[in-house]
């Protein structure tokens, strides 16, 4: 018993996440519903499903479908997913959610924030 | 300037959560909010700081001062986290959060729902 | 150039290891060459290569091609590894390897060594 | 029995690396016993121990004690690592190993490849 559930938690496996998303998305004007939602979608793409539907995410949340929906086209038009076309082994066409625009995101307010840090170190060294 | 912002970000590092926390935080009860409060909790406490107040946590969050001390309290009641004496090298006494609840929490539920999921194999494999 | 960077370093990821195989792959009988060529197949495997060739992996590697091939056949033959079948989206059959005995080893050594623990403990207390 | 098994399986916990120092240590001029054995180092670093011992790191490694010790010397020398001095809670100083020359020699390969590669881009488009 135990050693089938110890091998069933070591392949359900982990989300690994930089450190800046977590201590950085309310600066990156989004909100905790977002920010998990976001969790969810990269989770479920690290499992094979890059396209979950409201419905799937919206079973992992306190959100209702409707609602996922909603966030989902707000972090669309915020520039945070885009949709994108895909395809499988076999040719067929299909849509995946790309987050790469997210990392995009967060590594520009990072090397901004790094900026304004420097500013300011300088400013203070100045007077 | 590349060189010092990698090694800048490499040094923020990263926040590994098991991917069950995820999956299964709505079935434990518990809401997005908690969920990402727990996750900061969890990333001062890898930083160093194992007491974080409701102050610097809503640093990083949406949600006001006064709703994280809320937050805590209830995360507390429901059994998620507890306060526990501390110390450090120099022998002061001080409070941490102990985030071990949490993790027992997690490993019953899952060890609940591979028994329920075992239930349910048998029940059909019966009929 | 400081924000390619930090995308395509984001992009390459993270290899992420049970703290367990670190610290007991000796008494596991796998020796440094071995640890190293496991965590290989397991990085190639995360990044879509299920069968990476003995030249793949000693192009990144200190050992020759003919010692990676040497590595692998020992590998499968005390039970780390195993190769089997699996398929592509466009259903044709090719091999991989399967680490899950990897895992499996690791978790029979770790629940072996718990025990002997708890039999030691029994034993001073009893004394 | 399970449940603390789980338990304990989860806080022995992870260890995370960069993707690029398992793909890039033999061009760094690194073999497998000594990226292991920075690798123990990290592990050991993270659990609190910043100056384990060869002796401490050889029980965990297939290398005798004198071995350990060679290759901590040769670390040093080309680099990866030096030793600083730390200091405790209680203001007591003492001796810790500094990895950060290895991220920074890590960084800077990173990026002189990122280079090489662009250059070879642009001389193919060129002709």
């Amino acid at each position: 018993m135990s050693k089938t559930s110890l091998l069933k938690w070591l392949k359900e496996g982990h989300l690994t996440i930089p450190a800046e998303l977590l201590t950085q998305y309310k600066d990156m004007n989004l909100n905790e519903q977002e920010l998990v939602l976001l969790l969810q979608v990269i989770s479920f793409n690290e499992n094979g499903n890059e396209f979950p539907t409201p419905f799937e995410l919206s079973s992992r949340m306190t959100i209702s479908v409707s609602d996922c929906t909603d966030i989902l086209r707000k972090l669309i038009q915020k520039g945070f997913i885009e949709i994108k076309e895909g395809h499988t082994g076999d040719g067929i066409l299909h849509e995946i959610y790309n987050i790469e625009p997210l990392w995009e995101k967060l590594i520009e307010h990072f090397l901004l924030r790094n900026k304004q840090e420097a500013v300011l170190v300088n400013q203070k060294n100045e007077t």
